[in-house]
């Protein structure tokens, strides 16, 4: 079974969602038959690259939010983060465009290594002190921590094309499913999950989509093993 | 939507069959939306790693043909392979076994360059002189070939552990999705073609899957944008 998990760096709900959902996967008796990817969404995709700023300010600017009703669903943000055993700055992170992590993501997944990136991404950008915006050698050192060769991760920030078409792909997708906002969990492309649902909302999609995967119907000209290769030999054609 | 192929490297209806089927592929017109996964299958798992010898005197002994029976079964092959455009030596080939080439797949599937190396395994057993079994620097030579690293791929192959339960997750999965040979072609989870079917059928194939892909259904608690953020901002929780 396959789960996609369409998300942004720069989104709270995205990382607290992660962590449900993982609860629920980690419970799950098929755990080991489930494959996780992760999709590419951007929340402010019109913010220019070196446009940084706290997200206080953002959110009192962009959303006419007084600073204390912000401070307000930073810190209830915070307690849900807590809630789910994630570490929470409440106070002085950054906002940002984050085409370029969702670059190195999607290079990440060519080497195996998407969901270690992601992780540490969500790390810094939501626990730790130096900001993820704006900071090229900071992306670098964190795709670094999850695996990555640092000059090939230094390559791919440094061309604004590369993977840029999967990012924009994955955001098409998401639209064409439906998607308005993140996280957005899809299972086998039959069922979605939106939001950071509880992990019993997980469970009961996992199990949901487990138990009604379609018997497997065959399409072929012939008979079945008419061009086959099996214990027993290899088919060989009629002349 | 996504396409895995259960394969062997020594079968010889998989190396056509993978042809026919990119034919169909390149000419599909939601090609770029289509994800190609190769899975392991191996049609000879009980043989020795060691156990090395020419294709003609495998199938003499292991199938009972006569010399000529088993030297025109692989003329034919070889007719069907050029029809695709495929060179297929005909004579001298080596049977073996290859369950150190899957382990090289999953690994090169991690990296990104699966297709590259089940590309340059196939033409290498089928059309290339020197033999693909008992030779792990030939192996390794294919790796860099197919973009890996060389010493990676040599740990890989010093591990007989390395991706062994990659290899054999897949097998037990054909077995559970009804497969009995390969090459075993796997739409979605939903459609499977048996063989190497022609062109034609693998397009049927893909349309049938494309078009029926079901609408995805929504599976949470309480409202849709519950815990979700979007252009607009973050949902915030009521306390």
């Amino acid at each position: 079974m396959r789960v996609e998990i369409w998300s942004d760096i720069a989104c709270p709900w995205c990382y607290v969602g992660k962590a449900r959902f993982e609860k629920a996967l980690d419970a799950f008796p098929h755990r080991d038959e489930v494959e996780v990817v992760h999709r590419s969404f951007e929340l402010d995709p019109g913010r220019a690259k070196g446009d940084v700023q706290p997200v206080l300010a953002m959110l009192t600017k962009k959303y006419g939010m007084s600073e204390a009703q912000a401070q307000a669903g930073e810190e209830n943000l915070g307690a849900q983060a807590a809630a789910e055993g994630l570490a929470y700055r409440t106070r002085d992170r950054d906002h940002g465009n984050t085409f370029d992590m969702h670059r190195l993501l999607h290079f990440a997944k060519e080497q195996g290594r998407q969901d270690e990136l992601i992780g540490a991404l969500y790390r810094a950008n939501f626990a730790e002190e130096r900001t993820v915006f704006g900071d090229e050698e900071r992306l670098v050192e964190l795709a670094v921590a999850a695996g990555l060769d640092a000059d090939a991760a230094r390559a791919v920030l440094a061309d604004p094309r590369a993977y840029a078409d999967d990012v924009r792909a994955d955001e098409r997708e998401a639209a064409e499913l439906g998607a308005n906002g993140v996280p957005f969990f899809v299972l086998d492309r039959k069922y979605g999950v939106s939001g950071a649902q509880p992990a019993e909302v997980f469970t009961q999609a996992l199990t949901q989509a487990w138990g009604e995967r379609p018997p497997l119907r065959l399409i072929q000209q012939g008979s079945a093993d008419a061009e086959v290769c099996g214990p027993d030999g290899c088919a060989v054609p009629q002349q």
